[in-house]
């Protein structure tokens, strides 16, 4: 939820009994020394801040130029100048996160796309500090576990946003959330944690049945007050259909509502540059673009779940989510076992 | 289940307490009859039939040589004769099967890819019998409740074999089973059968918190004696791992493990003909290396929950799912509700 998670939707989901989390791709050290600070002093609750650790790509110019050739007429369309070369400006999770992690200490993190390198691993867990990462085969949750993560976050191909997939980057193998997390559950000792899906208390109910011991919910809390997506964003997510996964916006596949970008380029293109080189030109096409009103080029990050989100605040939609899936047990536990159950 | 299922499977199902099925796109009229007068013969309990409702393709030589030329080196390797012209032969459910179906009355009656046209499921409806249909979005089960659907089949992406859309072929936008479940049951009034992903009493559980009315599973019954799944397909059940959706076989979007064709000229091919036209190929790729005992050209259709089939008889399958469902329904109620539960 890079962009749209804020303090304020954090402190709002930790002190409703949820664990809030923030994204923190693109902040540096001192970005991620204030959040932590000012965290704090919000809430004595647990809250989760959440890291990439992609690899850095390879220089490819003859791939870059041919990717800007592409965008151009779309930067003459929108009288802006286009980027001369494309930058991998998103530094990964390193050494200077890592101080103030030791330092500061925060309750969790989580990483996107593996972890980082081990002798990091070893200093956040000597910190105390609780480490989750995104597996999206089961292959890739027994790597984590044997790596160093006290949780697995097992995410099926319906969540929005990045596919934390970092073993294998061929989208063709990904699976739905109710096929991955049992196999999940069944791989790995330490806990797993559902994401892909989960909008409602029917899907909350579902992911502990599948053997979940937590479930991860992100689009759903897009058009919580709280959070900082703005009006076109949160325009897109009331009208929202179908979702589509891309690699147009950074280079990696992500799930969106698909914008021109996606329509007129994509979804998928073997022209589109290395991640996270993607982020410069459609960065610059989305702030000209969003300048005057439009969403042509917003990233509209959501997963295949969108059209049950609610708008409301974030402590509400959190105890509601609780009250929903208590509700869904307690249903079953009445109607199918104790009277209607034939079996 | 075209090729695999067989009316000792369904009548071990029927008769444990499931809806035992059989596949009978292929089957023409008097095959159909003689199922009919089959399964009667062998069980009182209800049952249910499968049919394609396809569109015929319309003619496209140009398209259809430029696949014959890509396969051209197979049928030399394999040292068989390429087929001279690519033939629509399988025909979709008509109404000579429509003819048999109002004489013999089958109790249920499931189509896949929409509806037959409108009159024969009036008649299908006058004879009594039930009519399913498998959705893969919230529009097409919208659609084929307005069509005369009795339920709907809510058939997310983890499924294995070919997938049911109709309204839209698109794969880029199809969703996974928690996402589409739910959906599905608040957009129809009509039961809803959840499907894809669904090997273990886990799964079934997860898809009734989701809101389904009941389940159907196909993939875990491939390794019963009872299915018709040969040692080829048997082999590579126990050691499945990824499976890929490709158009290599029929022209059509279906769930596989892959094998030669698939990974030599796929997934997905643009250059792959119209439904059904791929059969005839592909079949006769399959026969001659099946003769050589290889499944090198195999269709090898399978659901992303292969890895957690069992290979053992049909009705002990159907008692061991509801058990497995009932310990899970259980499992929450005791440890989630009323103990352990902090909400």
């Amino acid at each position: 939820m890079g962009g749209v998670s804020t303090v304020d939707l954090a402190v709002a989901v930790s002190e409703a009994g949820g664990l809030g989390s923030l994204a923190m791709a693109g902040t540096d050290a001192t970005g991620l020394r204030n959040v932590i600070e000012t965290m704090k002093g919000q809430t004595p609750k647990p809250y989760n801040l959440n890291f990439f650790t992609h690899s850095m790509p390879t220089p490819d110019s003859g791939r870059d130029t041919t990717w800007l050739e592409k965008l151009r007429p779309l930067f003459e369309e929108l009288e802006i100048p286009a980027p001369a070369e494309l930058k991998a400006a998103l530094e990964p999770f390193g050494n200077l996160h890592c101080a103030v992690i030791e330092e500061l200490k925060p309750p969790i993190v989580s990483f996107h796309f593996g972890l980082p390198p081990a002798n990091l691993v070893s200093r956040i867990k000597a910190a105390g500090t609780t480490i989750f990462s995104s597996a999206t085969t089961v292959a890739e949750a027994r790597w984590l576990e044997a790596h160093g993560a006290d949780a697995v976050i097992a995410q099926g191909l319906e969540a929005g946003g990045h596919g934390g997939m970092f073993l294998n980057e061929d989208m063709a193998g990904q699976m739905g959330t109710l096929s991955l997390v049992p196999q999940v559950a069944d791989a790995v000792k330490i806990p797993v944690i559902a994401a892909g899906g989960i909008a409602d208390g029917r899907a909350i109910a579902a992911a502990l049945m599948l053997g979940a011991d937590a479930v991860q919910v992100g689009t759903s809390y897009l058009r919580c007050p709280e959070a900082g997506t703005n009006s076109i964003y949160r325009r897109a997510l009331d009208e929202a259909e179908a979702t589509i996964v891309t690699n147009m916006i950074s280079g990696r596949p992500s799930r969106v509502m698909p914008n021109r970008l996606v329509k007129e380029l994509g979804p998928i293109s073997p022209d589109a540059p290395a991640f996270p080189k993607g982020f410069g030109p459609s960065g610059a096409l989305r702030k000209a673009s969003e300048a005057n009103g439009s969403g042509d080029f917003s990233p509209l990050y959501c997963g295949q779940s969108v059209a049950l989100g609610r708008s409301t605040q974030a402590a509400v939609l959190t105890r509601v989510l609780a009250n929903e899936t208590k509700r869904e047990l307690r249903k079953i536990r009445i109607s199918s076992i104790e009277h209607d159950c034939a079996w």
